[in-house]
């Protein structure tokens, strides 16, 4: 029998159809051959992208030159541009606004072939740091609303370079997707007088069933209402609603998290493409009235979605999801697999 | 300069972007090669398929034999089951209910190539015919909240199966992006006392730049908001909130408005891979009361999405859309091809 199941932050529904399962060969993906020929982002191509906005670099070493271990610079093909003013109008029924917002690569290492997982905990730590420097930046810029932090890990997942990248987007308006989330949490919140997030991760440790991987700071679990095969959220234990408000020494701490998980998911299904996305608190958002503080029921986390299966007309035309792999049988075959 | 554009209905917001301008030959996709051999959905094999729900056969016919025009049977791999209770209830934190629904296939015709506007009105009247009986004999299923009509055209889109067929769900709770149109419509008409789509319908014909076509009855155009290349929504001029308010004499001009519609869209992009949704209103749904008449503030459209981009971290992440073609663009281009 497929088993609803509701998210209980979004209220989005989920079938678990297990009748259709399928196991994780099943999904074996072949891995893109990354290419390095005519690569911008490889060491010694500098000169293919825009002048960078920052870098980890030896010292010797001079902007937009080799010597770099994390570098960022703007996309040379932007969703979005930085220049201009907002510029909202309506149109009749419709209302619109000029693209305006930053887009940035976060190029994770002059190695094209380095994963995520590949890296160490050290020099993993300094692309976590790069992403909270980039964010605490963009903060400045009173035009931006939002700032989104993802990764595109091969061709079905969206990425049109293989060279190992993040992207950063700052958006004028906060999307309609964190804003569910947030409203969400909050009215969770108001009922309770909890976070829901730290409620999820008390109920998923009690259980273990969903549990991928635990260290000091974080947990990684296969959500109850997992949209996707072996969908993965890392959450950090201690409640805070920004990702910036994590100290640098705790960078390492979310590398093995993130070295751990990779890893696993990595083994288990022959390098899935993916999509990894940290979901953040807004950095323009009422953050304290007689109604809500924001610090209290927002929780930031990432959230890590294969892509295993296709999404169809059911799925466009509900919102639901039809996933034919149960998340306590991702999380154990996850658990399961030795490194 | 790329441009936002929000969404009246569901405040979706999405980036034309077309600074990344890709001209429609850039998406000519590769039609799949259609294959009868083992094909269940073909005439002389209806022992393959469960025993059919309905059909449009000639009178000398047998059911589950040969001889009819358009089968409607259940789902081999059903993602909800039809027996059975619902069995709601929480576990902790978590809500899940039993996978209790109907999932059918409509076959549209024995021909396993015959597109959707390789129809003639009259045939294609029959299946849009069919649509309306299977939701008005669901109905009476007092499980069911909701039904929802679809079309997957091609791998990309999520057809499993090449033979032409429909589905449909009916779902034991109303779809999250199904009440979402609903708030949407009716936060609108609160303010306006106007339907938001009988509104849209005025100003895109006023305007004319985004339509594609336009017959007695129902207009297609291209979405101001399009998320997708080549989006197309085929609108009812008359308010309708429920697709099963159609008369049986009004199909064969809705099959018209298809034929011309997809014809157009197979020729401009060489027979797109697309998802094909009937957005109607829900069958169970507080409909009348003090503060709302859902006869009034919604109405039945469908939706065309051809699946010719791929979705990213930043789609997943934010809800935004980002979308090459302006659909100003797509509406021209689409106006233009002769049939």
């Amino acid at each position: 029998m497929p088993e609803l199941r509701k998210d209980p932050i979004l209220g989005r529904w989920v079938i678990i159809s297990t009748g259709r399962a399928q196991r994780p060969k099943d999904f074996y993906t072949c891995p893109d051959k990354p290419d390095t020929k005519g690569c911008p982002f490889c060491e010694g191509r500098e000169e293919m992208t825009p002048p960078e906005i920052f870098a980890f670099r030896s010292h010797q070493s001079r902007p937009n030159s080799p010597g770099w271990e994390v570098r960022v610079v703007p996309n040379k093909y932007p969703a979005l541009r930085i220049e201009g003013e907002l510029g909202k109008e309506g149109r009749g029924i419709y209302d619109r606004m000029n693209g305006i917002g930053a887009h940035e690569v976060i190029i994770e290492t002059p190695d094209h072939h380095k994963c995520l997982e590949m890296h160490t905990r050290e020099s993993l730590s300094k692309i976590l740091e790069t992403y909270k420097l980039r964010i605490v930046d963009l903060t400045q810029d009173r035009r931006f609303k939002y700032i989104l932090i993802f990764r595109n890990e091969g061709k079905a997942a969206g990425a049109s370079l293989s060279h190992p990248h993040s992207q950063l987007i700052a958006t004028p308006i906060t999307p309609k997707r964190v804003k569910e989330e947030l409203t969400g949490a909050l009215s969770y919140f108001n009922y309770k007088d909890r976070c829901i997030f730290c409620d999820i991760l008390r109920q998923e440790i009690a259980e273990h069933t969903r549990i991928v991987y635990e260290n000091e700071l974080f947990v990684s679990f296969c959500p109850f209402a997992s949209r996707f095969p072996f969908e993965i959220w890392i959450l950090p234990k201690a409640h805070h609603a920004d990702y910036q408000s994590l100290q640098s020494g705790e960078m390492h701490i979310l590398a093995d998290m993130l070295i751990v998980t990779l890893s696993k998911l990595g083994k288990a299904l022959n390098h899935p493409q993916y999509n990894f996305i940290l979901h953040t608190a807004p950095i323009r958002w009422p953050r304290k009235d007689y109604w809500r503080t924001l610090e209290f029921d927002f929780h930031w986390h990432v959230e890590i979605m294969p892509r295993l299966t296709q999404l169809a007309g059911f799925e466009w035309g509900t919102g639901f999801y039809i996933n034919p792999t149960a998340p306590e049988e991702a999380a154990k075959y996850l658990r399961a697999i030795d490194l």
